[in-house]
């Protein structure tokens, strides 16, 4: 039987300059079209997280948002998602961070869950980390306290994890570049 | 019991001058909090369109990843993501619509689905109908069937029906306001 992580390398398909000239993309978009590999990814990240007594799962917009909510449903326990600024309707609370560029804004709702909520961050892809990073930053402003991160793609030459193990050491990914 | 209608009149939430004065959102995040009424959906869903054989569900960014993806793994087909011009990474067909002022353009991979694939689309809310009627000319430009439209709220007074019948009038929402 191959393991998740060959049917994933088989999978994820690369496209070159995108998002620009000389960067090589990592598309996860074909596995949205194989349901029996995302029921698997759900697999792996239950099994993986069962022992942690989670209270929430967080998920970055946009892509976050996909298989974050399937394993929150999977799980039984609420789903949050983080946006970028300007999205979420309600009162939130808002973190900005550096990009190669500038600055980006983050957003959660002020509701989003209990101080002490025990949190899975999930993006689908951890490249410089920076973006779940300031989601961590504001999940433990807001009391949560951050127990693991699940990502499908890890692009490790880009050393997101050193970027977020400050919040957390339990870092999980399925698949590494 | 209570019906999924009267359970969900419960959940979501008035926002007032969101996003511009004058208008009041209707704010369906506090259902992703609710694993239960997630699932339940779900469930509605699954039931309303088990009889049309569909080959994939086509969900539009950012709100329509959610319950499109899990409607998707409920039924074991694929999910393909209609995204905002420039996110997704492969070769794409685009189609502009206009909006209020201006325009703007959405995007699917070009390989997405098979000519002759029967589809069910989906956001989380029906208002005016111009995306998703975008997005359903672009899934008829590639040959798709559209079987149906699914949305979790749709907002009778802007007419949105309308605008999307000439695709298929198989529209389903689970509450009206």
């Amino acid at each position: 039987m191959q393991t998740i992580e060959k049917k994933l390398r088989k999978v994820i398909r690369d496209v070159y300059d995108f998002p620009k000239e000389g960067v090589i993309f990592k598309d996860i978009t074909p596995i949205f079209k194989d349901a029996h590999l995302c029921e698997e990814i759900i697999d792996v990240f239950e099994s993986e997280f069962k022992d942690l007594e989670l209270d929430a799962i967080v998920g970055i917009e946009s892509r976050g948002l996909l298989f974050g909510f399937l394993l929150a449903n999977r799980l039984k326990i609420p789903f949050i998602p983080i946006r970028k600024e300007g999205k979420l309707p309600a009162d939130t609370y808002k973190q900005s961070y550096n990009l190669e560029y500038g600055q980006a804004t983050i957003e959660v709702h002020r509701d989003a869950f209990e101080p002490g909520a025990r949190i899975l961050m999930h993006d689908d892809l951890l490249a410089t980390g920076g973006t779940i990073a300031a989601a961590s930053k504001l999940v433990e402003k807001m009391g949560g306290k951050i127990m693991c991160f699940a990502f499908v793609v890890g692009l490790d030459f880009l050393n997101g994890k050193e970027c977020i193990r400050p919040y957390c050491d339990r870092i999980y990914t399925l698949v590494d570049y």
